[in-house]
Formats: C-alpha cells, structure tokens, sequence
C-alpha cells in the first residue's frame, strides 16, 4: 500500500498538489446506507479552509466539495465515494523566486532530493493545503461515529508561550484560536498583532478528547489504537510531538500514583487516557499533541538554491503566524478515520463477540 | 493486513503469548543474499533479556534464538525468514491469583473485553515478552542498516525525576541503566535499592539517534518517516508519547528562530530532527519518547474481578523497578524496522532516481 | 487494502458509477520523471470506447481523460496522479422499467443483497463502463513498460464458434473485431448481423501476449505472477476462465513431452507460457482466457422484481453483440498493471542483485 | 504486503524450505473463540501428506503439526496462530547433481535468476511441499466454516486422457485417485502402473464446489469474489488454469441460452458457477481447474547448469505420477481461505445491513 492511502477498512486516499487542478480523495470500504451529502462535508471544511479570520492565511479558496461517487439518493452505496475541490485561486503566479529556492524548515529540498523534480508552486504536494483532503473524510468517518454517540473534540492549549489554565471544550468551540481558556484571548490578540506586524511565527500545542468510545477497539501488538493514533497526528504538517493520556507529570509519579485503580463504576483516574494494551477501555481518550512554528514566514532567512550556491529568501505573501490553530479540525479528522477504520477491524474479527462494558450500568 | 504484521515491505509478523510454547516471527520481503547469522541476533536479544542484572525481573530465560527458514549457507535466500525462541520457563504455576482478577494499569480488562478469551499466564500476548521477537528481527534490518553505514542508538536521559545533564551516547553503552550521564550513577542505584525494597516502580525517558541516514526516506502524505516512527515508539508498550526533533522548548521560539537555516555544508541546526516534510534530509535523527512506570508492582491495588466484584491485587514475582531501561534495544530495533522498510520501499519507486545530497561532500 | 485498488506498489484505486457523475482513478506508486500526457492516456482509451463501430454499443461517450494531479511540466511527480472522465451521456432518463428488477445475468441482485442499496442506473458501479479507468491507468504502466522495451498485445481467437485458425498479432490491429485470423471476418460480419438483428449476443475467447518480458518478475509462493495474471483477468467484467501457457492438449501430453526443454540459446519450447514456479522466465508470456456472451440482451427473460415477484425482462437499448472484443485494451492494461506492479516489487527486494538472463544472448 | 501472506483479514503467512527445518505458518486475524485442536488440522494433513499409497511419492514424513501460539484452553485466542511442522526425512543427501544443474520445467532457473542464491535441496521454497502449510492454515478456516454450514468439497475428473463420465462428490472421497467417477478406477490403475515403471507423469482435471455459501461474499471491483479463487487456485504448484461456472460449451451458447433465469425459488440453471458481478449469489459455487504433468521425473532430459553448459538430467527418487490428486485438499484449503477472508471482509463493511437471500426458502 502506497503512502497517500490511510487506513485498512476504511480506506483514504488523497491527491493534489497546492496550486494544481484540483485536490480530491477516494474513500473506499465504507459501509452502505449512510446518509451523507455535499453539506455534511463541507461544513466540516468550513472550520478549516484559510481566509476566515484575521489570522489565517488570506489565500481566498471557496474551497466547495463535490460529491463524485459512491453515494445515490442521499445514502452511501458502499462502493468507492470520491470527493473533489477544485483550486479557484490557481491564478498564473510568478513563482521564479522559489521555483529554485530551497525555503528553510520546508520540505523543498527533501522532495527535489527524493523525486528529482517537484511542483515549486506553493509547495506542491507538501503544503498544508493537502489536509483539506483529511478533513472531508473525516466527516463522512464523524457522520457515522456521531450516529453511534462517539464524540471527538478538539482545542488549542497553548500557543507560543501563553498557556491555558484550564481545558473548556465549548469555550474552544466559540473563539477564533480554538482556545479552551477564554481568559487568554486578549493576550492573544496582543501577540498575534505583533507576530503580523514583523512577519513571524510561533508554534503551539493541542488537544483531542473522545468521548464515549466503546471498549475493544484497537490490534495489537502493531496497531494498537495509540500507535495509529501517533501515526495520524505525526502525519499532519509540522506536527512534532504525539502523547496519550496524561504524560506531563508521570515521570514525577510511581507506578502506584500512575496506575488508574478500578471500581465497579469505572476507573478511579485516566491516566492511561483512554488505552490500555493497545486497545481502548471505554474511559475518553485523550491526547496531546504540539506543532512547531509555522515555516512560511517573511523574515529573511539563509538557505541554498538548486545550484548549490548560499542565497538569502523571503517568502512573500501573507501566512497563518501560527499554523497550529488550523490543525484542530485536522486532528479531529484523523482520530475520527482512525476510529472509524478500527471500528470496522474490530467488527470485522470480533463482530460476533460480546463486547459489553465490564462496568455497572 | 492484520494487527500482528510491521512493514509494508520488509514485513514482519510475530506471534506467541507470554507462557505459551514459543515466541516467534516471519519476516517476508527481505533482500536475498544478506549475511546472517543465529549469533547476529542473538547478541542482540542477550541487550533485552531480563535476568541480566539485580534491577531487571528475574525471569531467567535462556531466549536462545533459531533460525528455521529463509537462510541458507549463510546467506538470506529472499523467501521468509523464520525465527523462534521455545518458552524455557515455562513451568505449570500457580495462577488462581490472577486468573479472573484485572491487574491496574494493565491490559487484562481490554483484551478479556475485546476478545472475551484471554491467556491469563504472565498476560498473554499482552506481556512485554512480546518485544523479543521485534529485537530479533530488528537484528537482521540492524545488519543490512550498518553495511551501508547507517547506525542506530539509544540511550535513556531520565529515570523518574534523575535526568540527565548531557547525552554521551558512549557512556549510554556501558552502564546497566544504559545511562547517557555516568554522574547520576550513584543516585539511580540509591533509587533503585528503594524502589525494590518498597515493591513500587517509575518511569523513563529515552532518546534514540540515527546517523548517517541517506536523503530521501519517507513516504508522504501518510506513511511520512516521522509518522512511521512515532506509530512504531508507541507500540511498545508502556510508551506514552514521542517527540521528533527538538520540542522541549519550541514553544518559546518563534519561526524566525526554530528554522534549520540551510548552508553549502547543510543545516546550521537540527530543531527538525533529521526530517522534513517527513522525508529525511540526511542530518542526524533525533527522537524521544516517555514510557510510563512499571505495572506489575508489589504495591497492594484496587480493581475489579471478572464477575464484576471489587477487589484488591498485588502482582508478586520479582518485576522490572523501571521498564523503561529494557526498551532501549527494542526502540532501536524498530527504528531499524523503519528504516528498513523505508529503504526498499523508496528503492522501489526511486530507485532509478539520482537521490544524492544538495551538499558540498 | 479494499476491494477498489489492485496492486501493491503501483497501487490504482478507481471510482465511478456508470451513470453517475464521473470515473476516476488515482495513481499512487509511479516512479516520478515518466513523461506523460494526456494524449498518451487518451489513445488508449479510444481503442476501447463504445459508439466506435456498428457491433459495439451506440452509447456516445466522448469519455475525455482530464489529469488532475502528479504530473507537472510534462513529467510524473512520484506524487499521487488523479484522471477523471466526465460522464457526459447522463441524461435524465426513465430507469422505471429496470429499477426494481433483477436483470438475469447481471450483478442487480448480488448488489442488492450485499449492500442493500445500490444505483441501478446502466448497472451502477458493475457496470462495464468501470474498465474505462482500468485502460487510463494501464496507459500510464504501458509507457513505462514500453520505454523499457515490454510490450503486451491482446486479440481475439474465438468469437461464438467462429475460431482462428491461426494467431495474426498484426491482424488483430486492424480489424474492428480484434481478430487475429483475417480469414474469418467475413463470416464475423454474417455471424454480427444476426445476431444484431435478433438482439442476441455470444461469448468469445482472447489472449495477451507479452514478449521481452525480463526474468525475474513473480513473488511467490502467493503472489506468483500468473496467480496476479489470473486475478487481473478474472477481475474483468464477464470473464469466466483464464489460462497460462498452451493447456489445450496439455491432459494428452506425458511429463516428458510438456516440458520445455532447455539449451544454450533458451527453452525448446513455451508451453510454460513464460513463467516458472510463478517468476518470469525471460520467454514470451502467454495467456488466455474466455468472456460470456454479453448479458444485455433484448430477448425477453425470466426474473423477479425487489418484491419476489415473478416478472419478465427485456434490456432495451443497443448493446454489444459481444463485449468480449472491447475487452481486449482492458485485458492488455490490466497484465500492463500487474507487470508494473510486478517490476516495482522486485526493484524493492532484488533491486541490487544481478538478474541477467542465464542464456547467452 | 510480501508474497508469502495470503488474505487480507484472515491472513495467512507461510514459510519453510523443503529440505530446511521446519514448515510453518502464522494466521493473524482470526476471530477469537472458535474451538480448535491439533487434531482438527492434522486430519486436514493427512489427506495431502505423501507416502500414503503406490501413487504418490514415498517420501516418508510423519508431518506432524504442533500450535505453538494463539490457542488458549482449546480456543483460539484472537491473537496469531503459529502452526509448525518440523521436517523429520531431512537426512544429509547428496544432492551434487542437482546442485548446479536447473531441473526442466522446475523452477530452479528462476529463483537462481531472481535472487541469485538458492536451495537447491528438493527445491527449497519452491516445492510442492510448501503447499502443507495452505492445509494447514486452511483447516482452521474449515471448521469456522463447517461452524456454519458451509462445505467444500474437491475432486478429480481428468488424469491424463481418463476422464469422468459423471461427477460424484462421495466416490471421489473413497478412492485414492480423488477421482468422481468409480467406473474409472481400473483403467486408471493400469495408466498408473505403466506410468510408474516408465518414470514419467500426466497432468490432470480437477474442481471443487462450495455449497451454502451466503450470498454477498465478494469485493468488487478487482476482489471480487472470482478473482480472488483464480489468485488462489493459480497460485498453486503446477496449476496452469482455472474456470468458473459452466465454460466448456459456453462459446456454443447465445445470451438467452447461457444467462441464468430467475425464480421464487431461486435460479432456474446455473452456468454463473454460483457468482454474479464478482459477489456470491447463494448458488453452488463451482469452479474447475487443470494440473500440469509432474516435472521430477526419471526420463532424461536436456537442460543447462549454472555454467550455462548443455547438460543431461534425469530426476531420481519416486515421485508422484500425477501431482494433480494431491490438488484436491489443497485446493480446498485455498478456497477455505478465500471464504473466510471474504466472510470477514463483509462482516467488516456490510456487518449491519440484512443480507438475506431473495429467494422463498
């Protein structure tokens, strides 16, 4: 299997390079009969796509998702479902001074390394753009999980060096950082100005919770359900860092404080975030992820052209000072393939098993 | 492809509970004509194997290692290779404390939900045991790996709250801790004396390097290098989070300082770890992961049978007072797995690609 | 992996219901730097399109092939590479007669079944029309194929009763049946005009042959290269036999006389068909195989409707006489792919042995 | 995935050199509590292993298979199973004049030519032996299946120019010819006979038929059902065709003749061979395919050595007159594996849609 197609059931595969035709994915193995249109869809790229705020980059893309196959008369068919966005904004650009630049932190060099020969135009496949692809999956994946009551959510804890004291997902829901601590927002504001002002970046760290997801999911010992979780978060553009459960402080803990003791009622704490063994245990999952700096920033910086010579480079053109907001529906999209893909592996080797909650009620 | 099975093309599959017969592992896809040898892995296996020191559960196993297919006079055939290691302490014992009882903190309660049939003795398919087979088979992409100069290392940078002041990836090879600071010596074994005396455990830090990786390995958008890695950290167990990079304090810089600027002679720092747009780009990787504190510990716990009856365990038997340390051979077999992996499957699509560095020598 | 993408490493996911929106295919695995166009795609999808001759169904498909990604400046990127056709002969029209009726022959009732759901327009996704993105795809392996000197050639040998008396490759290319005995045309023509004129249709026997083939192609012990062959084959619509070699007489033949000696210069005879043990043996590939006369037929049937009734069916429209002459650029593209994919994966494990030819030129 | 792994949820990986320690195989996602015991894949064993009558070769193995894994107090586990067969009749042999020498119509010359090194001790990995291990693994599959009233049932209709006049599934299981016609033993006998003394061998005729099978088994559009029993009859030693359904007049057959009416009751004949636009109908599943004649056989023939020199070579040792009998539990064990794997398959996508035949009971 080639390295554009996630998942094993549930399976997606995405194209398009960042100013080419079109960006679309096809989305194979998923179940009939589920109601899904072009509005389910695009409501969940609407929290995504650039240009919406003050913030984010000003690349104007409707961003509209058609509907190609797989679904009739408002329900999945089961065959392959392909959607399809085209690029608006592919306006004919002057592209000569990165068409031979390697730009700093980009992936630049390493694809011209790899395939001898890339799409210079907004990074081609390597940009950021690309994820709109995972974000229309996801919610065809979050249509069906929602229909089973599994709720994913995602939020931003921290950005730069301003910090959330506490976690509110519904505060995270109604600002335009994603921040689940609405007493930071001035702040906020005050360093987003500046970050604008002299065209820099900062990175920050995020958060996903999922609520009410069954027990038994996950395969172990390769595809336990927190390594295809770290696997999906890792996948998404400038993302360093992937934890589970609550890590910041376990070093500081004996495995008699780590251990989360159980009741008849559940467990006495959620340490382990949701995981055990690979596979989840009913509790939410939680997990942690951070995203560097984002890597397109005018700021002056050294790096060498395709000849080999030192040459100094801008990149032009308006940025996210802080990528990182945008990765939360991003995040949200992977888990919710992720789930949707072991639940289906779990229905597929476990389907006749009784997998009820060892708990009370 | 099943739960069980790691690599797309230098795919290895493993099997085996805790205290059943054998554990063993079949490796499809690997280059013919290889030279290797029973002690190649074996030496590698004696690194892990418990029973080798008063700080590693006392298991004496003597985890000799046969090879049964795939190699012939010597050399890899490039049919399956076949590796097993018999169970030798495998005595019938007692088990009725255990049984029908979910130890905290372990995996007992998932896979008895999951599978609603579960190999009680030591955890089954569960237990850490497991691991031996991926040091072996990480031995064969280990030797592959070093003939063409690649060259793996791990080390562990904080055991509790000892952290290590510097890495010395030499001093890393030489202490029972795989320490990367011999001044912290002394206090870890005052640590550890307590920590068996009070039957209780911590957690880890660890680090592993690669050096001289060729340009080009990885496989976007999904099967990234860094996304490979972070899937294949966070399958071992007790790992709850993996770092790409330097992320420790990325928060507090901004674009303009956390870029590797890129000169003739290549990057003036590594804050990416080696790897970009999840391709490598021929600097040292870098990674880190936390694992959590030891579950089987002496310490009596709180938890619930299999009739749903609140009750206490203590896990007895000597156990590891840090699992954390025995990790370091096998974070660094899977590394070797990644790589391995990534090297045929980046042969196979650019192969005929000149992928040699942008760098002056 | 599911059920829509065939290979491994040259991995094509397709899409599309026959009277839906579009089919489309994408591509991911090409090596990068192949050049390719739109018109090399094009071509070969005018060898299969419909509405060509008078003995080929008059449904009028411009089928244009559009590239949507993982081409630029005329070259592949080694990125995913998308190709969409527009169904532009959707018409709204009336689907009452066959919506709730099980066509015999056809896969109405197996979709049914399964999915519980499905399009019945023109067949929906069982639709013939599907191969078009099969000989789309199969274009792009051709180029590479032929730029290293493999060719595939398909014609027809059997259609009806009417058998070649011998196999003409050049003959095959100029006539509009495919077949490979010019002596036999004028009774084809006979044998359509009845059969057009009855609205009744007949199955047909074909063949591939694949000459320069390198030796060495094939992973055994399962995806052997004639078992990929056979799949590939047995994947086409009505295709219900397919055979490796010269097997018509092969229950006459004693050990001694079937094998195929060997000398200096190469093997005595090819009744291997060019493949031993399920590896390429340098020799000219040879298959065969049989497709069922065409389901479409006017001539009323026997079925039930969705509401187990018993009912009569008559498919209105033109249909091919004989779908099994359009499916000779299929079957040549399917064999293109699995070669492709084939080359792919022994470049992956072997890519640095010798695998020179053991004859002397 | 590598070569040497059939199926894609009920997965089977095989390993073992003919002559080399042991034969084993590694199943990954079989479903958790199904009863199995060694006996039940022994039975499967016994009906393929040779040294059983004059007919077959006199090797002597006791071929006794051991679980080493995944089998817990008589269940399986949900975890991989390990089945092994350690070979007992590998004394030191002389094999010098096979060594450098390739065997016509053996694969010896291509696995030399594809890897460069190889056993050449009765073949290594290319030996009919290998075929154990498809038993074994599909023994499992068999008694999930016999669970649920599935049956598979084999058997031979053509040894060499002997054919049955009639097929009966119950005198194929009391012969040791596999053969489906009684009337026939005693003229087979004298073929057997002269074949014997003479050294040489015959090809032969076979099929298997599947009864109550589901309807909706099956992947479109490349696994299809169909498909994927041609990948797996192809796959075996020395198969050179394979056919679905009822093909031996088809082309004598016009669309109204061979298409397949349907009733209340369900279809009035069935040419389909049970399989509709690649899904399973609920019909017999019918399929037949031929066996080439035995390659090891005494009679001299001419070949080269690794030299490239013209040598003469004769294959010593008995060995089978017709390797097709054996086919029978093998090819068994194939379409076992290709039901399960697709049982689970469509578990996993359509496991919550009714899927209840059309047709009054």
């Amino acid at each position: 299997m080639s390295g554009n197609t996630f998942g094993k059931l549930f399976q997606v595969t995405t194209y398009g390079e960042s100013h080419g035709k079109a960006l679309g994915c096809v989305i194979d193995g998923c179940p009939p009969q589920i109601e899904i249109s072009a509005d389910d869809i695009q409501s969940e790229l609407n929290r995504r796509k650039p240009g919406q705020s003050d913030i984010t980059t000003q690349r104007k893309e409707a961003d509209i998702v058609e509907i190609l196959s797989g679904v009739f008369e408002g329900k999945t068919l089961g065959t392959p479902i392909s959607l399809i966005i085209y690029n608006q904004d592919q306006r004919s650009k002057d592209y000569s001074n990165i068409k031979d630049v390697f730009r700093p932190n980009h992936a630049d060099i390493t694809y011209q390394a790899k395939y001898g020969h890339r799409d210079y135009r907004g990074g081609g496949r390597s940009s950021a753009r690309e994820t709109a692809m995972r974000v229309a999956a996801g919610a065809i994946a979050k249509k069906y999980l929602n229909s089973h009551g599994i709720q994913t959510e995602g939020y931003v804890s921290q950005i730069g060096s301003i910090s959330a004291e506490y976690i509110n997902l519904t505060s995270a829901k109604t600002n335009k950082y994603f921040f689940c601590d609405e007493s930071k927002l001035e702040e906020l504001d005050a360093m987003f100005l500046e970050l604008i002002e002299e065209g820099n970046s900062v990175g920050a760290k995020l958060g996903v919770r999922v609520s009410n997801c069954p027990i038994g999911l996950g395969e172990p010992v390769f595809d336990k359900i927190d390594a295809d979780i770290a696997k999906a978060i890792m996948s998404i553009n400038a993302v360093k860092s992937v934890s589970i459960g609550h890590v910041d402080n376990i070093l500081d803990l004996k495995g008699s404080e780590a251990r989360d003791e159980i009741t008849k009622e559940g467990f006495k704490s959620n340490n382990a975030g949701g995981i055990l063994g690979g596979i989840t245990n009913g509790d939410l999952i939680e997990l942690e992820f951070i995203v560097k700096p984002t890597s397109s920033i005018k700021s002056t910086g050294q790096t060498i052209n395709t000849a080999g010579e030192e040459v100094k480079v801008e990149v032009t053109g308006r940025h996210d000072p802080c990528v990182g907001i945008r990765a939360v529906p991003i995040a949200e999209a992977m888990i919710n393939l992720v789930l949707m893909d072991h639940l289906l592996r779990n229905q597929a080797q476990c389907g006749k098993v009784d997998q009820s909650s060892p708990f009370e009620n």
